[in-house]
């Protein structure tokens, strides 16, 4: 068995990530999640291992200071962290695993593995502007807050292996779609080459 | 609009390469084939400019003398080649082009440009032998030949940044179609880079 694939998506909020992945996810079998670490408490229906695991900040701190996540970072005083092994066990059972985090989050995944990284932008500032305001669920500052951490993080995209402009869902969907369809066509190229030089 | 890609796909014959192709140009759109220079006659039905450039070997050898071919070969007394000027015209129009030639001219291309390759294998060389068999149209001497060269043809397959395996064809299409889509994605990266650096 050949192992599976890490990829990296990050997105402005309201580029309509979460919306992609999860048709995605259910076209492409063979797609899998990380569950990360968090020392933030359960809210009411989170599943321990589930939706994250949870534990305290001892804990998290005996696996960072041993380099055990692949990225990690404080919010609001708790943390939150990719578990390498978590990650790697994962990959060696064949699954392609997708972290879904932010542009320091792919920086630090970078530097502790070899992922593939997708950056899914809005067809403008304009048009996030647009949307942002059609969900009626922001205050004007919240929403500026927003708008200025997308600028920041658009300019982290040239570090990105692939740019996804959802313009039209159903392109951005195909086209992330076809980026990991394609990366399994590398990697069984790499297995190929492999398996050659064992001959 | 950003230069096109150049994509060249080899395989063995018997892989089902030209019925791959011909789906993924019916289905994906701004895909181009380039139209190669050849010292043979036309035959009944073949129009210059559209199944070749037909001209004289005093013409060809002029080119080529200019490192005007991106690929050439001598098959029985005659020449062919891909005409850099015609590929880097159809590239800068912004149309993606594909070179559809075998592992010796895919090396020479690596040489003079910066191509996406795939190789398109079979699933096996039993399998091969089966397919090729039930053709119908081959005696065994040519029959053979052909396994030798596949066999030969496969090894150089680590060469190539993909590896399709023609085992369903509606899978190998979707890889294919998701090969250029994905590179499309790559490239689109790099041009938004180019134009952050012009800023």
């Amino acid at each position: 068995m050949s192992e599976g694939i890490l990829i990296v998506l990050s997105a402005p909020s309201g580029c309509g990530k979460t919306t992609i992945l999860r048709q995605v996810m259910a076209d492409l079998p063979g797609l899998s999640f990380s569950v990360s670490h968090t020392t933030r408490q359960p809210r009411p229906g989170e599943v321990n291992g589930r939706d994250y695991h949870f534990v305290s900040h001892e804990q998290f701190k005996a696996v960072r200071d041993q380099y055990g996540f692949l990225e990690w970072a404080e919010v609001h005083g708790n943390f939150y962290g990719t578990s390498r092994q978590e990650v790697d066990s994962r990959l060696a059972a064949g699954a392609d695993v997708i972290l879904d985090i932010d542009v320091q989050g792919a920086e630090q995944v970078r530097r502790n593995a070899q992922p593939v990284t997708v950056f899914i932008a809005p067809p403008s500032l304009t048009e996030l502007e647009r949307r942002l305001r059609g969900r009626g669920t922001e205050n004007e500052e919240s929403l500026r807050r927003r708008l200025t951490n997308a600028k920041k993080e658009m300019q982290a995209a040239d570090a990105y292996t692939y740019l996804i402009v959802n313009d039209r869902l159903e392109q951005a969907v195909l086209e992330l779609k076809s980026v990991i369809i394609a990366e399994r066509c590398r990697r069984r190229r790499a297995v190929a080459d492999a398996e050659h030089a064992t001959v």
